[in-house]
C-alpha cells in the first residue's frame, strides 16, 4: 500500500487538520468528537441541514460544508458509519431553531446511527427530518444496505436542499423537496479497479486485467456482473438502460445528468462517458439542463463511474442555480 | 490497459464532443483544428489569453476556458504539444484588437509550435506576447525540455492573467504580471505510481511496490532519486525544502499554497498533505494567505502530488480573488 498519509489510523484526524487549516475562513472543526461546521453556524432562524458518512468519498461530505449547502457534516472513519454523538453534537451546532434536516444515505450503520442522534436530539427539543437516498438501481440489498444504497443523488440532496434552506424555506419544506430530489433521482456505478483503505492495506476486491464490474458500490459492494471491458459507449448503455427503465424516465422530462468519477479515473475519461450518456439521452428523447462531471462521490482511488439522472422541476433547477460556496462545489 | 474510452486514437476528440455538450453554454468546440474557445470570443477590447499543451492534464487547459481565465485552449494528442496551426487559429479566435498572451509551459515542443504561432499572428497584424512557465524547481534539463518544466505555476499564471485581462489591463501589463507570478513561483512533485497513456498501453516507468519518485515531471519524467516510501511528513518536507530554499521564500512572506493531485490521489490525502504543508511553512514563518487544493494540473491517472508556493503581492492576490467562471475553476 502507498498512499500519502502519516499512519493508517491517523488518516481522517490529519485530514481534518488540513480542512482546517485550508478552509477556516469558512469552516470550523470539532475533533472529539469530529465534525465540520459552517464558520457562521447556527444560522438563527435558518433550517439547519446536516450529513455525514464513511470517509473516502471525498469532497463528500465534509467538503460540501459552506452557505448554499450543508451546515455540518460528520466524517467516520474511512468507509465506516461516523457516531451518534458526532451526530448529535453537529445537529446542536447547526440548530438556529428552525429544525435540522439529516440527509442520510442508505447504509445500515448510517440509518441506524442517524436515527438514534435524531431520537436524541428531539429529547433536546430540536426538530429534526430524515432525508434518505437510496437512488441505486443496481441491486435490491446489499454487502451494508437493506433496499437500495444511496450514492450519486446525495449529492444533488445536499446542494439542491441547501439552496432552499438559504432561502429561509421551512423543515418541512426543505425535507419534501429532499424526499422528491431522491424519488426523482436513479445511479448507477461501475468499477474498473479496486480501492486500497487505509486500514486494510488490501484491495477490496479483484477484477481481472480486462474486467469490469457493472453496478458496484461506492465501498466496493458487488453490483449486478462483471464482463470483459467494452468502450465507452457500451459502459454507457450499461448503466443508463437500468436507470432509464427504472424511474421510468419519458421523452420530454427534462434531467440533470451526473457524470462521476469513482476517484483515480482522469476527467478526460469522465467527458468520454459524458458524450456517450448525452447521446443516449437525446435519443430517449431527454432534455439535459443541467450537468454535473468530475469527482464528487468517490470511492478513494477506485477507477470508475456512476451516472445519475435527476428528472428535474423548477423548484429544483432554482435550487440547484442558487449560489453555493464550499469547498467542493462553489458557484 | 482498461479505460473509460472507445478507442485510444479518439480519446482527445471524443472528450472535446463531451466538453461541447457539457458546455456549450459557455464554449465553443473547434474541431479542426482543434481548440476550446469562449462563447463570446472574441471580446472587443480585450487582451485575449490562450495556452495549450498536451492533452492528459485535465482539467488543465480546456477547463479552464471562460469568463475570468483563458480565452482558449489548444489541446494535443495525449502528453504530446499541439500544433502551429491550432494556436494560430486560436489566436485568431480571441484576437479581440488588444493583443493576444500566449502562456506557454516550457516542453521543447509547445515552445517552438507557440513560436512558429506567435510569428504568423504578428504576420496577421496581432500583437503576440508569450509567458514562458517555468518553475519546476526539480531538475535543470529532462526529457522533453531544455532548462525547468512549467508545471504547477502555470495553473496560476492563467488565473492571475485571465482576471488581468478581463479587468482591461493592456497587452504588457498582462504579459508582465504573468512572467511576474512565473518568476515567485516554484513546484516540485512526485509519483507513488505511473500512469498509462491510451496512445501506449503501458505503464509510463516502472517503480517498485514500496517506492517513490521525489522530483517527477507531469508526463513521467525522471525526477531527483526515488525512495523508500515515507509518511506524508517527509514527502512533503522532500518536496518543501528545495522549493523554499530556491527562490527563496524568506519569513514574511505571503504565499499561496497549492496542494495538486496528479489524478490518481484520493482528496483526503492531499489534505493529509496539506496539513504539512502549513506546518512547515508556519516554521519558516510563512503566511498562507490563498490555497488551492485538489487535482488541476494531472497526469492522467497517475498517484502522486505537487506542491506549488507563489509569493504573492497585491495585484496577484486581486487578480486571485476576481469572479471565474470556466468548467475547471469558478468562483
Amino acid at each position: 500500500m502507498k498512499k500519502l498519509i502519516n499512519a493508517p489510523d491517523a488518516v481522517v484526524q490529519d485530514a481534518l487538520h488540513g480542512v482546517e487549516a485550508a478552509h477556516g475562513d469558512r469552516v470550523r472543526v470539532s475533533y472529539d468528537p469530529a465534525y465540520v461546521v459552517r464558520r457562521d453556524a447556527p444560522v438563527q432562524g435558518k433550517v439547519g441541514l446536516i450529513s455525514g458518512g464513511g470517509s473516502g468519498h471525498e469532497p463528500m461530505h465534509g467538503g460540501y460544508v459552506g452557505v448554499g449547502m450543508l451546515d455540518a457534516a460528520c466524517p467516520g472513519e474511512v468507509f465506516t458509519s461516523p457516531t451518534p454523538d458526532q451526530m448529535i453534537e453537529a445537529t446542536k451546532a447547526v440548530n438556529g431553531g428552525a429544525g435540522v434536516v439529516h440527509v442520510v444515505k442508505n447504509y445500515t450503520g448510517d440509518v441506524m446511527n442517524f436515527e438514534m442522534a435524531a431520537d436524541l436530539g428531539k429529547g433536546e427539543g430540536i426538530e429534526v427530518e430524515t432525508v434518505l437516498t437510496n437512488d441505486d438501481v443496481a441491486v435490491e440489498d446489499s454487502l451494508y444496505t437493506a433496499g437500495r444504497r444511496g450514492v450519486g443523488v446525495t449529492v444533488l440532496v445536499e446542494k439542491i436542499c441547501g439552496g432552499a434552506a438559504e432561502d429561509g424555506r421551512s423543515l418541512n419544506e426543505v425535507a419534501e423537496l429532499g424526499r422528491r430530489v431522491n424519488a426523482a433521482g436513479r445511479s448507477m456505478g461501475m468499477a474498473l479497479t479496486p480501492c486500497i483503505t487505509p486500514g486494510s492495506g488490501e484491495p477490496s476486491f479483484e477484477l481481472a486485467e480486462d474486467e469490469v464490474e457493472i453496478g458496484i458500490g461506492i465501498h466496493g459492494e458487488p453490483g449486478r456482473f462483471r464482463e470483459k471491458i467494452g468502450p465507452a459507449s457500451q459502459i454507457a448503455e450499461r448503466l443508463m438502460t437500468p436507470i432509464l427503465d427504472d424511474l421510468p424516465f419519458s421523452s420530454g422530462d427534462r434531467v440533470l445528468a451526473f457524470v462521476n468519477g469513482m476517484g483515480g479515473t482522469p476527467l478526460i475519461e469522465l467527458y468520454v462517458l459524458y458524450n456517450e450518456v448525452a447521446k443516449i439521452a437525446q435519443q430517449r428523447g431527454l432534455s439535459i439542463e443541467r450537468n454535473l462531471i468530475g469527482n464528487f462521490i468517490t470511492s478513494l482511488e477506485m477507477q470508475g463511474c456512476s451516472i445519475t439522472l435527476l428528472r428535474l422541476d423548477d423548484e429544483m433547477v432554482r435550487y440547484w442555480d442558487a449560489p453555493v460556496n464550499t469547498p467542493g462545489l462553489r458557484w
